[in-house]
């Protein structure tokens, strides 16, 4: 695939890059132990409970498509970006299986989410193993140890952020112990950009890149992670859960800090919120008052920002001809969903 | 450390390799979250739930002491291995976490589980953040690819063994479908035995070694492990719980499908074997009649053939100085207790 030849609409784009990397994918998955890679391929969509065969709707797959862009970006084929495409993919499955047991979150793109339907042991194992197969991908590359850096550090960050998003949930709404928006930035660096920048320079590293591209590439990917999963919150508290696929107000009986709230508590106006969001009957008017209020627009707005420094890091710095449009295509794609 | 002032007999010998590693062993811990560095604290023996010191007894360390020794074979300073040593410990902890929750084990090193103690979610978190710490910390030293790639394999392992660990409860006694002791020698090799090896293989790396003597010590430490499963197998059925630190017949009650299980389910007197083991009550009879029909003898002896093995390869490779001897010593101590 050159650059030139890629299709820039981004459901083709996405689509274009899944069908590049899936072969290498099932490949990897593959040499998993059998029951691993059933829990795995039914991760992805490929399978129901049991392995019979089936395409339900497995993840956009924007992190696999960001790390052949970050190939391509280098000057490279996007097919040089598979490996790291390969890997990112299976740490963000990894960690989507690890994090619904820890949420307790019982679905995932309307199915029953691992833990529920293969058991929390089960499921704890099969993370791992989809862990240990990234890292293997990642060490037989000719660039093996820089590229198993850049993945550990992304993990170690992946950690950091989970670690907080759960501790967040038993602070206080009020008071000097509550959690600041700009907890929350950091947090959600960690949690969310960490491994959206890593594919990015991830492929660009095995496309060739030198240090200054794949770090550019790294803030720009963190930057966009960050605007996600603001667009996440908002749509986990006011999206239709027809489309989102989640069930309404979740995050909110969970004691989610997210950034619409903790904006909203920020208001004066938003005195009767800590009560309502302690009454797991009462989220909708939660969400009402912290509309009312601003927090829907200022998450929104925080979003709009970090989208600019995303498009701001890809216009300026001399990538291949193609990439910084298809890099922008996914970016628009990724958080233009309410912005 | 030269191989020739080293102490040699075992507890010392694990004690010295023990101090050798600490420090960078705690600075690794040190860099994580708090709240993660707090569970791998407590897992360590270094500190009470909460964080108050403490020194309570931590494992022996046995992993940890084979990546040193395994760079004094290759003819390198002790020293050398630590990052092999510390990446292994951490792997092991990670593992341990995670097994006691898949197993339902509620305690460990007579306290409470990491999972009792912090939660099920928190301790899925710690066991992945020790995880990455251990990828981490191989990926920066100079041989950082094929360190990981050797990490990453017995990672690889160690998800299998633990997979048919799980499967094998589930499995009959009797029939066509019941384990069979080939079965459970590639089980015991790949959650064993695959993590020993690595340590010394590893150790090995680092110091020095060419692909030659890494394999060897890889081998002598998978067959190290097998006999030490097996001996662990022993104990969990018929050791001392005050000596053992675990619940008399708990791997009876979890039907496990241990080595001295298997071997005695081969026999013809022990028809009444498979009633005794899915009554949890008759735990201590089905232990006597493991034991008069040979469960116990056959996996001693089976032990003892891979103690042989492992000693074989040790002492017909070409070692550094000293270095085989204490890697024997350390041999006789893991598995010595009832052979």
């Amino acid at each position: 695939m050159t650059a030139l030849q890629a299709p820039s609409a981004a459901p083709e784009l996405l689509v274009h890059c899944a069908e590049l990397v899936r072969p290498s994918l099932r490949e990897a998955v593959g040499r998993l132990h059998p029951w691993m890679a059933e829990m795995a391929a039914y991760s992805f969509g490929w399978c129901e409970v049991g392995g019979a065969p089936t395409a339900t709707p497995g993840g956009k797959g924007v992190r696999q498509a960001l790390a052949v862009l970050g190939a391509r970006a280098a000057g490279a084929d996007g097919r040089a970006g598979i490996p790291a495409a390969v890997a990112v993919e299976l740490v963000h499955t990894f960690s989507l299986l690890h994090d619904d047991i820890m949420d307790g979150d019982a679905t995932r793109r309307r199915r029953p989410a691992v833990w529920k339907a293969y058991g929390t042991g089960p499921a704890v194992l099969a993370g791992d193993a989809l862990f240990a197969l990234a890292v293997e991908t990642l060490a037989v590359v000719p660039q093996g140890a820089r590229a198993v850096r850049l993945l550990s550090a992304a993990l170690a960050d992946l950690v950091r952020g989970q670690a907080d998003d759960l501790l967040f949930t038993g602070r206080p709404c009020t008071g000097p112990d509550r959690v600041t928006v700009e907890e929350y930035r950091a947090m959600a660096e960690a949690k969310t950009g960490a491994l959206l920048g890593c594919a990015c320079a991830l492929g660009a590293v095995l496309g060739g890149a030198d240090e200054d591209m794949a770090g550019v590439l790294d803030r720009a990917g963190r930057h966009l992670g960050i605007a996600f999963q603001l667009v996440d919150d908002v749509l986990g508290i006011w999206g239709d859960p027809a489309v989102t696929g989640k069930p309404a107000g979740g995050d909110l009986r969970e004691h989610k800090k997210t950034y619409p709230v903790l904006a909203a508590l920020d208001s004066p106006a938003a005195r009767a919120l800590p009560e309502l969001l302690h009454s797991p009957a009462r989220a909708q008017e939660a969400a009402k008052l912290m509309e009312a209020v601003g927090g829907r627009t200022a998450a929104l707005a925080e979003a709009r920002t970090h989208t600019a420094t995303a498009r701001t890091l890809l216009t300026q710095t001399p990538l291949a001809a193609g990439a910084a449009e298809d890099l922008l295509t996914v970016l628009d794609f990724l958080v233009g969903r309410e912005l």
